[in-house]
């Protein structure tokens, strides 16, 4: 997939500094072109571009230790977690130094009675569910890979489970930063609300990197469920579909997760998972609540799916049976792939208001079926978000040219109707073209404004978020 | 209660600045003093500083038209909404224009399928849930007074349900705001969520006019709850009614509102809204949900107080029943005054991680007990958040500077045990003394460098929240 490429500007790394680098951390300093290799690139399509250096952090203080030298020298530095973003975020355009974090990946402090967890930035999704399962809470935030807690605050991650329980904007309470210049500041108190003063911790969550290095996080658990269920229903199509979830949140059903597979990613599932689900359009729903609660809210749902052309509502209350089903979704992506064997995907990250969703994906689909490819879409309707998996020759450019001309109208109808150019994955390289047609040149120029009182010397992993090139002057 | 006051340092405004406005605006421009003594205090219990002029906007246009034109010529620009901020938020301490939006009072776009509505700044808590009622939808935060859309947004600002519909920080989707220079800008899309790029919308919510001015507010709306009920019960202490409710979360219980009274307020309320209340300390409750839901809540709840030595446990699920529980909580403050006719009241606004609240509250209750004036203490439990009424001597300074000390302890108190100087209320003038204290020189650092990127030339309500001789230097 190297049809596609990035103009580097690789900065000059000055004599000395690597040395210094090496002889602070030792074995942990490496240059070795594997290391580079494997942090110069994500799960984005682009072709890896690589650090100058990679350094193995383990402690707030080191890294505060590599700001400084970096800013002193003028080094581009890139925080690297789990390395799983997927649209470029971790490319080293500019050369620079690659802070791996995946070391630091221990609790620090649980608080169960406050509902919030404090731990190290490299800490993944999974390994916090697993260590603070005792405690009868959960961490709901679930992106499809198992990312480090930074990189999902970094990157403003959300999930399935978003619609009921938010995203990383609303669950991290606070963060531990290093800044530009090396200094270490916490964002917030673990108060649940404050107003005393600007929201440091809403900006740093999604600034990629470019504003400060997350080093530790805390944020928001929920108490596990007592009663899980799920269920799933087949409609004619999608607005029925869409319409339907939209009555059932109207109706106050407190609905954790509702999925939307199109026929194909069925199929595909089906295939994969060795499951038997109707291939027609599909809405996947989990609830939450007490044992009376799950069953009143999916003979709700089941009411409104019927009113809306839904079939075959079957619900699932045995944890085998919903595990089954959350897994087929969770491997769609897998699932996917073996439409065409030897594919590589491209993903697309769109998100409408709700009212606009169906509109946009059938608008979306009619496009597709067109392209030279097959393609699949699933998407977490409750919040208008979708992604389109589109399978593509590796061998093929005309193909992957296809595949962004693609993504390019549809992010452009996606922002006519009123939504984003990327509502969970973050822009890294690969939204940057579609930053100001979203936000406008003005608030763009504030974003540019921010990125430059917190960062003057441009050392945080730039070449990201604000296109380049971009006014970076103040507003005055 | 003029025995605090500001230390004034008030800008020239240039020759034909005045006229050049008046001219604009005609009668809708005023140097009056009984408009400018109007426009120059709030609900504080700071003395008037009065601004030069006051400007009523009408538009947004309008609005850039008067930042522009105040930027240009250096001269402090303030953003007046209901006029109900706590903390002197609105006093003209550099003097300058108090630009009123209460004419911008419409409401723009109800979006029900997107659980949206957009209003213009003015548009008061009250009036957006009159005017939306029909829709089935309803904007939950609801702070004591029935403040502007603008000005919640500004303030950050919460209340009663916040445990379970979050604060302004969730709530806002997006904002149109006016930038120090004039330039029009939209903080985000209407789509549910987005990760692209730096989060405009949370910087300025919270920022209290000193980032730009707010004069379109787009929020999330709810389903009006199917069924809707309250409930009472006393407790022994403060200690097992916090209890009480950390278990009820941890139930995983959706409780909508919970209120802590202590047994002054009880007997304020009970002698001011004609109640035979316990006057023991106190939860109120509501449950939102469907009619079983509801049930359901109630009952674990019930059980879990009695558990925690919970008493007389009540619940109204008549709706005039519920309206006078809730009515008597929401005058709370008016009750609190008649225990000492003729005072002046007080409040201070800690926040801490609720397995400190009994603690904080316990402490400060001690000290209180000392005091030479009455208090009450009232509390939104769930998110640790509670204030103390006290209640003042207008004539005798010595009472207010007593009052200042003892609201210098519990913040202090309050930022020791994890917590933040205000938890709904905002810095004002009156919380910046403890801004360093609460975040830390560095982390203020970047909270000055980013005043400084948006308002290079400080108009925007200058003077409040970084406290004025503070480093305003960036970061490099």
């Amino acid at each position: 997939m190297s049809a596609i490429s990035v103009q580097s500007r690789r900065r000059n790394v000055p004599a000395g500094f690597l040395e210094a680098l090496s002889e602070r951390f030792g074995e942990r300093f490496s240059t070795a072109d594997a290391v580079r290799e494997h942090h110069g690139r994500d799960e984005s399509p682009y072709p890896a571009m690589l650090p100058d250096a990679v350094v193995f952090a383990q402690t707030t203080e080191e890294v505060a230790w590599v700001a400084a030298h970096c800013n002193r020298h003028g080094v581009p530095l890139i925080p690297y977690g789990a390395g799983s973003s997927l649209e470029g975020h971790l490319l080293a355009v500019q050369g620079g130094v690659s802070l791996d974090l995946s070391g630091m990946n221990r609790i620090v402090a649980v608080h169960p009675e406050d509902f919030t967890v404090t731990v190290q930035a490299g800490v993944t999704r999974k390994q916090l569910n697993e260590e603070i399962r005792d405690t009868g809470l959960f961490f709901p935030i679930d992106p499809g890979a198992d990312a480090s807690l930074g990189g999902m605050a970094a990157t403003r991650a959300s999930g399935t489970n978003a619609v009921r329980y938010g995203t990383m904007r609303e669950n991290v309470v606070s963060l531990k930063v290093v800044t530009a210049d090396g200094r270490i500041i916490e964002t917030s108190s673990r108060a649940r609300k404050s107003s005393a003063g600007y929201d440091l911790t809403r900006i740093f969550v999604g600034s990629e990197g470019t504003l400060g290095i997350i080093t530790k996080v805390t944020v928001r658990l929920y108490p596990q469920p007592e009663a899980i269920s799920a269920a799933i229903c087949n409609f004619p199509d999608l607005r029925s579909a869409v319409q339907c979830v939209i009555e059932v949140i109207q109706m106050g059903v407190p609905v954790a997760r509702v999925e939307f597979m199109d026929s194909i990613a069925v199929r595909a599932t089906n295939a994969y998972s060795k499951l038997d689900l109707k291939e027609s359009p599909l809405l996947l729903f989990e609830f939450h609540g007490s044992p009376a609660g799950v069953r009143e809210q999916a003979e709700v749902v089941q009411d409104i799916a019927r009113e809306n052309g839904g079939e075959d509502f079957a619900w699932a209350e045995r944890p085998e049976d919903r595990s089954k089903l959350w897994t087929a979704r969770h491997n769609a992506y897998f699932a996917g792939l073996q439409l065409r064997p030897g594919c590589r995907a491209s993903t697309t990250d769109v998100c409408v208001p709700i009212s606009r969703l169906a509109e946009c994906v059938t608008e979306t689909a009619e496009e597709l079926d067109k392209a030279s490819f097959p393609y699949t879409i699933v998407g977490h309707v409750g919040d208008g978000n979708f992604h389109v998996l589109m399978l593509l020759d590796p061998d093929n450019p005309a193909e992957f040219q296809e595949s962004e001309a693609l993504n390019r109208r549809l992010v452009e109808r996606a922002i006519r109707m009123g939504g984003t150019c990327t509502g969970e994955h973050g822009v890294g390289l690969h939204k940057m073209a579609f930053m100001e047609a979203e936000h406008g040149r003005d608030a763009l120029d504030l974003m540019a404004a921010l990125k430059q009182a917190f960062d003057p010397n441009d050392i945080l992993n730039p070449g990201k978020i604000i296109p380049s090139g971009h006014n970076l002057e103040l507003v005055a």
